[in-house]
């Protein structure tokens, strides 16, 4: 047994500039959103976002559901088009729509053709080439889109497009399904300008989570703008890693969506210099792109369906990252672990027992996470290794568990259920076996979440 | 659009022998369990198993947790012992002892002394060899077992071990923790006997699933007997695809405990002539084990925390059978899913997005089921392709999606709603891909879970 013990928190993720919750919109874009009646609720369903003069290079994350939507697979393909990659993940981007209320998913070769039709809509409504329209989704598997609907909507939307924060926070708030709050963030990075003399530039994103009213939302939106510049190939290479460590780092309930989608688009009005991959200014780039990623990540986990506390758990002392955020995204995904936060229960066993399970994923994700292609093949999907004599774990601070010391730690119990009844708890676990670190974002799960979801789609 | 369709649910494993919930001790066994004073309740928590006459072939599955417990290592250990085989999976056991209230997981070295002194207990009281005895421990994960008490209780227990099916169900009844049913299942086989004529045996099977009352108990333990004879690494060889197929297609709540086990001894009492593999009588026996399984494995799953209701879900047509298990079990853990059918809600929407998230496990496990060593390295941890094409689900044998016929198909939701007002719901998904077939087992998400789960661990 170890002595009582209460070390502060280790701040995770300390290289990122700081992020402000509001909605800024960076130079290039104008934006709007509305209620055009695609949701019976009649709140706003419809965002637009269109580049000011011309094209904006454009990087795309989509789920990897085998059942992807429509507008993800219309998304992919213009993506494809416009860059010549088949990959689909960056190219070029002029405008791009949201719907909220139908997902658009599993409806069959008629729904396909519904979101091509959204398209010719929007080109039509605002001057964009078809191959440059970028889709979005959300809300109930399986029913189609109403497209009179969305062809009234845009038709009474884009004419109001507007090139400050009021379109941004617009867009944001038709974003939202179930939604208990907007999400949005903001931030500014120092870049080369043309010239050389420093550029300051925006960063912003704004995000629809998952809300607890309506049951089949269960999708995860994003979009970020800048004004910064940079080619399309350069945004991607800056948005998988992000994506890696920021939102597939986060869950809910552990369901993929068919719909989920992430766009990022640069349209260089800033004045600054284009981003060269390896280069000072893609550091300073690439941090602010995460800050803004990481930051809606744990908006999104906090809001979670019923969820009255996000849980944050940090990683260290894993072989690598790969392990160090494979332990993490198990411990936040865990029922065990969610349903006692919720109960403000200091049960290190249960978080023990979920690390315990951690795997990694595939192949293609560990190469994509920068793990060797030859280490890649050994280890996808296999066990983390966790050794019980090295490993540690800290709730909200408290030492709870020794490896290195015994095993099980005297801690004040009453003491870390007062700090457990917070809106945020903080779980961190010490590998003791290399300087791999990560993190990951949940929720706690509550009775509310199955209420929410136990109710009749009808 | 297709026309209603309502067709009758596909009956799965249908080359299993019928099963008796029923304890029936083989022979060649004697077995007893009493109230040790471990659980505070005074429910019984300690059972014994012993061979009535030498050494039993013995085979084993254990948890993959990296944070095993010390009844799984020290077990892991006495197998690789009597076996010569370091992996652990199978040996010779004279003595099976089974502790409830405590997990004796991540308790350090001092848990491990405590597991071997029960060792030296359990083979003092019974006359087995140390490295004979097997060990099974469940409760609390992160506290000491009482060793007095455990020294008690087999003083008092092994004199009163008998050699009928009473000493069984008691064992049976031991083995729970937060069950509201004792487990049990027993089926025959007739197989060769040593002079050609055929000689009945008896396999039958004990389980521990995780009930609703205690909270840390998610553990899953079970133990099959039969008086056929066969070497450990005969039984092995017939137990590993059993729990590829049973067990590993169980979820109640995503969690893999620290301590799951399966044991499986062949006393040869039956005078059976010894089994060798790829013969028609390890064939029999094969099954007669795999349908005992199977059935403990529906019967943990109907008695899931909190749940009321079963879900199995049977796929088809995938291309093989690891994808057409990744398949269900995917469906049968997600959050969603198990939501939707606790509100009796026909969503296939959901059933869909589920599938589509499948993924394959890890190259180790994809060999072990099977698939050649070139394929599982291509395909581990990646994604189960899926054609939405080609795919089809059926609710408790109504049509809701036909990718054949265009997607979303017209059904009678509210009869849909009435079948599923069952103990049981199937879920039918046909990949129209391959010949590949599986099953997997889950239960419904209640609020009865969570607020069990929730309580405090004092």
């Amino acid at each position: 047994m170890t002595t009582i013990s209460h070390v502060p928190i280790p701040t995770s993720s300390p290289d990122l500039p700081p992020v402000e919750r509001r909605a800024a919109l960076p130079a290039g874009f104008k934006a709007g959103g509305l209620a055009a009646g695609i949701k019976a609720s009649g709140r706003p369903d419809l965002a637009v976002i269109v580049t000011a003069a011309g094209p904006a290079s454009a990087a795309a994350v989509f789920t990897p559901n085998s059942l992807a939507a429509a507008p993800v697979r219309v998304s992919r393909a213009h993506l494809a088009a416009t860059s010549g990659d088949p990959r689909g993940g960056f190219g070029l981007a002029e405008a791009i729509i949201s719907t909220s209320g139908s997902a658009n998913a599993a409806t069959g070769p008629s729904g396909d053709a519904d979101q091509v039709e959204i398209g010719h809509l929007l080109a039509r409504a605002t001057g964009a080439a078809l191959d440059r329209t970028l889709h979005l989704s959300t809300g109930i598997i399986g029913t189609r889109l109403p497209l009179d609907r969305v062809a009234g909507g845009l038709d009474a939307l884009v004419p109001r497009l507007t090139d400050d924060d009021a379109g941004l926070l617009a867009a944001a708030e038709a974003l939202r399904t179930t939604d208990s709050v907007t999400k949005t963030a903001t931030t500014t990075a120092l870049l080369p300008g043309a010239d050389g003399s420093p550029v300051r530039v925006t960063i912003s994103g704004i995000a629809k989570g998952v809300g607890m009213i309506h049951p089949q939302m269960a999708t995860m939106l994003s979009i970020i703008l800048t004004d910064a510049a940079a080619a399309p190939g350069t945004l991607w290479g800056m948005l998988r890693p992000t994506a890696t460590r920021t939102w597939n780092q986060l869950s809910v309930d552990g369901d993929t969506s068919t719909n989920d989608t992430v766009f990022l688009l640069a349209s260089g009005a800033s004045g600054a210099a284009p981003i060269e991959p390896g280069t000072a200014g893609a550091a300073v780039l690439g941090a602010a792109i995460e800050a803004i990623a990481r930051d809606l990540a744990r908006q999104q986990a906090a809001d979670g369906e019923g969820a009255s506390t996000l849980i944050t758990t940090v990683v260290t002392g894993a072989r690598d990252d790969a392990d160090a955020r494979a332990v993490a995204r198990t411990v936040v995904s865990s029922s065990l672990v969610k349903a006692a936060v919720h109960g403000r229960d200091p049960n290190w066993g249960r978080i023990a027992g979920a690390a315990g399970n951690a795997s990694l994923p595939s192949r293609a994700v560990l190469e994509a996470a920068g793990v060797s292609p030859a280490e890649a093949i050994r280890r996808a999907g296999a066990a983390v290794v966790i050794d019980p004599a090295r490993f540690r774990i800290w709730i909200d601070g408290f030492l709870v568990f020794d490896g290195q010391a015994g095993g099980p730690a005297d801690f004040d119990r009453a003491a870390a259920r007062a700090a457990m009844d917070a809106p945020e708890v903080v779980f961190t676990l010490d590998l003791g076996l290399g300087s791999g670190t990560g993190e990951a974002f949940g929720c706690d799960l509550t009775e509310t979440y199955v209420i929410e979801n136990s109710e009749y789609t009808t």
